[in-house]
């Protein structure tokens, strides 16, 4: 049987993106539950009547589906309600494994959508890798062919591979995203606009897809140019005392040294 | 007086891909000196009759400005020719002064284009940052003017700032490179599909450019998420003995750290 009627729980970044292409794509969403009304008014307007403090509410609405959109901690709490209703029950966490329903629901899994969410960006839809996974194979297939009414890529990940996708997710999103705030530290500090940057970042990101990031690193850590390196460290040393000079240098250092090692450079003193 | 026959010492990635871009802004190159004659074959086609060994025949096609596009600890040897010819030179290079070919020429300068370059990789000139330099002002008027005619971003950034902006470039170019690097190993290892993941470093660009990174870093670190940290420590912990485990973890716990300091994030243990 389709499922087209949702419910959630939580009502933050990825309840309401998920909500919105659910609407969109025809499903009905009676409820979502959220236990904090002040930030009700921060939601997008089509969403607002359907929030209610109420899981009763959520209950009451005879959903096919419940998709528990709430912090990996708070999961098996904001759950618990539903035990013994026989309603169908997934979460949307890279990390957490979906038996963690599993007392609630003989219906359970995950409903994982590869992505960052900003309540006030929208999202493409299309693109996003939905992460599917259920124990039970007509369940399981049912989540599929839901997932593939709002997202072009749906796909079945058990979740063992979930938690280490998940993994490789902070590696990259919150990584990436640390180097771009110490860059522009630095470009701030030489007032710099760091819109300059900006077509190379595009470069570097276009260059890692068409080919593999392993084979085309370049700069001087990687061919060890030492008189480069050298005046880079001076630079830095220029820096003292200055916001952020510590990090900035201990960021260049770390790179520095691991790229070094990653390609098999020798280092100074060994043999 | 504009400038208009530009000649090149080198026939790298940045000599051809520049070359090519004047050629169709309606520039004369008579020639690329090319100390190595084996790689001439790898040059595009268009290009290829315009090497020569033999630097004379740069000075004898009486160039309007040389633009020596050589390794950075190659420059000062490779302009040395020019000295009494009178010719107008400049380098392409972010880390070194432009003060280094002033013995060669009065009209001396820097012509430094702020992107990765391949030689099978097509540039984007309207895109590229062009960071102009010379000492002598009419000089600095010629270029700027040459620039425009290749660049839609010809900017006039002196010597010291653009050391700044090539340790910047360095940082964000190579650095980013290398967790692309180690985060391919990580799904290799787990036989995921890198592709998975391109959706979200595309919008974690996105955003970066959009917002300020400072102010939108998410994640398990910033927000001091221990549970999580320990599932992804555990998980990183049965990669012993893989391929890249030691690489994969360090970078893991280095950003960890380094995001927690940078917000201010109490560490345990502290008061």
């Amino acid at each position: 049987m389709a499922i087209n009627r949702i419910g959630f729980i939580g009502a933050g970044n990825v309840s309401c993106h998920m909500a919105l292409a659910l609407l969109k794509a025809g499903c009905t969403v009676p409820v979502l539950v959220n236990r904090q009304a002040s930030k009700t008014n921060e939601l997008p307007e089509i969403l607002r009547p359907l929030v209610s403090q109420d899981i009763s509410e959520l209950l009451a609405a005879g959903p096919d589906l419940v998709i528990a959109a709430v912090s990996d901690g708070a999961i098996a709490g904001a759950v618990r309600p539903l035990y013994g209703s026989g309603i169908s029950v997934v979460h949307t966490s890279g990390a957490i494994p979906s038996s963690v329903l599993e007392a609630v629901s003989r219906r359970h899994g995950s409903f994982y959508p590869l992505q960052t969410m900003t309540m006030s960006e929208p999202v493409e839809w299309r693109e996003v890798p939905l992460c599917i996974y259920a124990d039970d194979g007509d369940f399981q297939s049912e989540l599929l062919e839901l997932g593939a009414r709002i997202s072009g890529r749906p796909v079945l990940i058990p979740d063992e591979q979930r938690r280490w996708l998940h993994l490789a997710a902070v590696l990259l999103n919150n990584n990436i995203n640390h180097i771009l705030a110490l860059v522009r530290d630095l470009m701030d500090a030489q007032q710099l606009n760091s819109d300059l940057l900006k077509p190379l970042l595009e470069e570097t990101i276009r260059k890692a897809g068409r080919f593999d990031a392993r084979k085309i690193q370049t700069g001087p850590a990687r061919r060890n140019d030492q008189a480069t390196h050298d005046i880079h460290r001076e630079l830095l040393e220029t820096m003292d005392g200055q916001e952020r000079a510590v990090e900035i240098k201990a960021l260049y250092d770390y790179f520095w040294n691991a790229i070094q090692q990653y390609y098999g450079i020798q280092l100074p003193g060994e043999s």
